[in-house]
């Protein structure tokens, strides 16, 4: 059977721009195939199709359309599909399709993802499903459920594969074989004790290219990196990454193999890390989901806190201008320049924090380096001063003369300087205080400069102004 | 031989903070070892480190040091260890051993690595080592080091595995059992016909599971991801946290492969990729090599231009308030309340920038996705105003009375509006214009803020206040 529609010619093409596939465009074929009874094309089609493009079609695809495109592919494919939706978009299906359906593909689904759709049900269909399932994969289900939102418990899957020590490696590749078709990885597998004790850990590269009779126990890295089920996931991401891993076990505090956290789950990771990082360092608190999806009182709750907070701050700034109003009121032509100046004093600062947030996060900088850093920046904040306060005091100059234009550099430089420092060492005194340096926002330090700045300005120019 | 030493006690604690290892505490004992001529005690320890633990110490030993200590271990760890070096560490490694060494080194090291390295050396040092390299090796280099920086080419490498698409899949197996030890993953496997078209992936996985003397033509995945060699690495970045790779082939124009993109590759790019997008939201423009490792002229040239750029923005800002000269030569307190003001306007529009920002660069939300994100952003504007205006308006009524605190107040709600959809709709005028959203940064929809702020603020006040 051959599809007559555009659909034919469409494939992925990675000379489009962005790569991948128009979902929006295809949502619509794809519709008025389902409408037209053309099942079969559609199923043809969709097997042209990886899965993360199929997840994007499905998300496009109107209710009842969506589910009679998946319900055209094998079950073990559609169980995959679903970890490639949208958390709402997860729970959406589940709670559309039948009950027997719903469990024959929670059954299954990856140990992780089903984990995670289980805790976003309602009590009332999260209690529909247990007892259909195995009583294994209940009590597994109900284990990965329980870990908190931020652990490594919360991201791990306990579907990897198990090899015995004693097994020559020619056993240990048979016994992959089997495990293929449930593990999440055959990559990389765990050696344990009958009490699930780690004992080491072996890649099926090392298992090839070991004598067909060498052991497993010979084989095995028996001193390998791993993390604990209740440490934070961030530092599971970091670990992967640092590591080169394509997993990293998971054991419990009595040294028991309790799951793997997966390369693609620990990418996963990291991006919702650095989201939260980009939040936090424009004054955003977490959102528990994506932007897409969070709803208007929870992006109000998220942004409030901070910008009143920071109203407040800058009080001290009006409190500033006010106590040098007699300057002020002497010398309107002072105003002109006050935007321009502590902007860039927050500007410098701003630059500053995020230079050290991001060199801190990445591992780039430590908290150790903060003697030479501050060195550096200083004589990088001294150059920028100087040469902002070239360019300001030409300005000066013009509007109001000599004595203004000098008030106005020495301002510049002194305001540069300090908004850097600012930005340079709030980072670093978070991280000393155990608080997380990306709260180093530019707002905040934009707003400490703000004050300083008012002062700085003010207090140069009633000196230099009054003895003029 | 037994260590005598605290070392003997040291090994990977993931329950230290950070895990891994204290590289500043171990280098200090291992130089020690080294001058007291206990290499041996010096080998056995590395031998219970992971590589990137053992790229710490090196970097932390001296100039000398760090040479005995790599002269420590097997050839093939140190050209893997190489690349878990900083840029300029691989460098001052490479010209301070002997030719003879570095070419046995740069032999053993993947493609990708050596290529980079070749990069860095100079003139002279390349063309001492290019005529001891076989001529395949030779030509490979020169290919893989021709790349432009951005290019996906210049982040693949060339040591990935082939097979042909009429091998059985127990041949297959055999075939990348001999490949294992050149090829960077053998995981996926690329088949390809005799002009290196290639005809598709499979994966390790798929071959195992497949019947013994089913073809590899028959298991294969005919129409695989792929991108382009001169597509840039981000892309390639995108699609492997997308389609969840290990590997993904890369193609020339005339559809023949010539490398791979593997998934810690990937994940180095996209790391790169954030940090140059925490920068540019903070006004600082790429730097070619890390934070810690800029010069103070490479962080002066990535600083400057912005805030030159915005000082003279800020100029308007300055202008606004001049020509409101009168009004607040008539109500000096109105002062008090301006750095609250435009702070908020800033605050808010940095915000709503970040949010759009980072979730366009996670596909969260897509440019067709303005039109309903504007409307939510209204209503999450206005409620954050009114928020802030109740908040100000208490202490305008405290400094200034009821009119004061009326103009202050509106004020508020017209300024957090007007700040959140400057912030909101630049990230998406820059996608619009091709060009890069992330340069909607804080600092400079801050000074877009500023400016507005001044004008609507002393407008209202103006209006308000000689009406009264």
């Amino acid at each position: 059977m051959t599809i007559q529609t555009p659909l034919s010619e469409y494939r992925f093409d990675p000379d489009a721009e962005h790569g991948g596939i128009d979902a929006g465009f295809i949502a619509v074929e794809v519709a008025r195939l389902l409408h037209d009874g053309q099942a079969s094309a559609v199923s043809e089609f969709l097997q042209t199709l990886e899965l993360a493009d199929i997840a994007a079609l499905i998300e496009e695809l109107e209710e009842g359309d969506d589910l009679a495109a998946m319900a055209l592919m094998p079950l073990h494919d559609q169980a995959e599909l679903i970890g490639y939706l949208r958390p709402s978009s997860q729970v959406s299906v589940a709670t559309r399709i039948r009950k027997r359906d719903l469990v024959a593909l929670m059954t299954a689904m990856s140990h992780d993802e089903r984990a995670d759709l289980y805790k976003q049900l309602d009590e009332e269909a999260q209690e529909a499903i247990l007892p259909a399932l195995s009583k294994a994969e209940r009590e597994d289900l109900r284990r990965l459920a329980a870990y908190e939102e931020w652990t490594v418990g919360s991201v791990m899957t306990s579907d990897y594969a198990v090899l015995q020590p004693d097994m020559t490696s020619t056993q240990a590749i048979e016994a992959l074989r089997s495990q293929a078709i449930d593990a999440e990885t055959i990559y990389y597998a765990y050696i344990v004790d009958t009490e699930r004790h780690l004992l080491g850990v072996v890649s099926l590269r090392d298992l090839l290219t070991a004598r067909p009779r060498q052991r497993v126990g010979d084989i095995m890295d028996t001193d390998p990196i791993f993390i604990r089920v209740s440490d934070e996931q961030e530092e599971a991401a970091r670990m992967v990454a640092r590591y080169d891993l394509l997993a990293l076990p998971v054991l419990d505090q009595d040294d028991r193999l309790v799951g793997i956290v997966t390369a693609d789950d620990a990418m996963d990771v990291s991006e919702e890390e650095v989201t939260e990082d980009f939040h936090k360092t424009s004054i955003v608190q977490p959102l528990e989901i994506s932007v897409a999806e969070a709803t208007i009182a929870m992006l109000y709750k998220a942004r409030i806190y901070w910008l009143v907070l920071l109203v407040f701050g800058n009080i001290f700034s009006g409190a500033g201008i006010a106590y040098f109003e007699d300057t002020i009121a002497a010398h309107l032509s002072l105003l002109f320049f006050l935007p321009l100046l502590i902007a860039s004093g927050g500007n410098a600062g701003t630059q500053s924090a995020t230079l050290m947030v991001r060199a801190l996060a990445t591992g780039d900088v430590k908290p150790t380096d903060f003697g030479w850093l501050l060195s550096r920046e200083v004589v990088v904040a001294v150059t920028l001063g100087v040469t902002m306060a070239l360019a300001v005091s030409l300005i000066g100059i013009w509007r109001g003369g000599p004595d203004i234009a000098l008030v106005v550099a020495a301002a510049m430089v002194a305001i540069v300087l300090m908004g850097a420092l600012i930005g340079m060492c709030l980072p670093f005194i978070f991280a000393k205080l155990r608080r997380d340096p990306a709260a180093a926002s530019g707002p905040l330090v934009t707003s400490l400069a703000d004050v300083l700045g008012v002062l700085i300005y003010f207090g140069i120019a009633s000196v230099v102004l009054e003895l003029g």
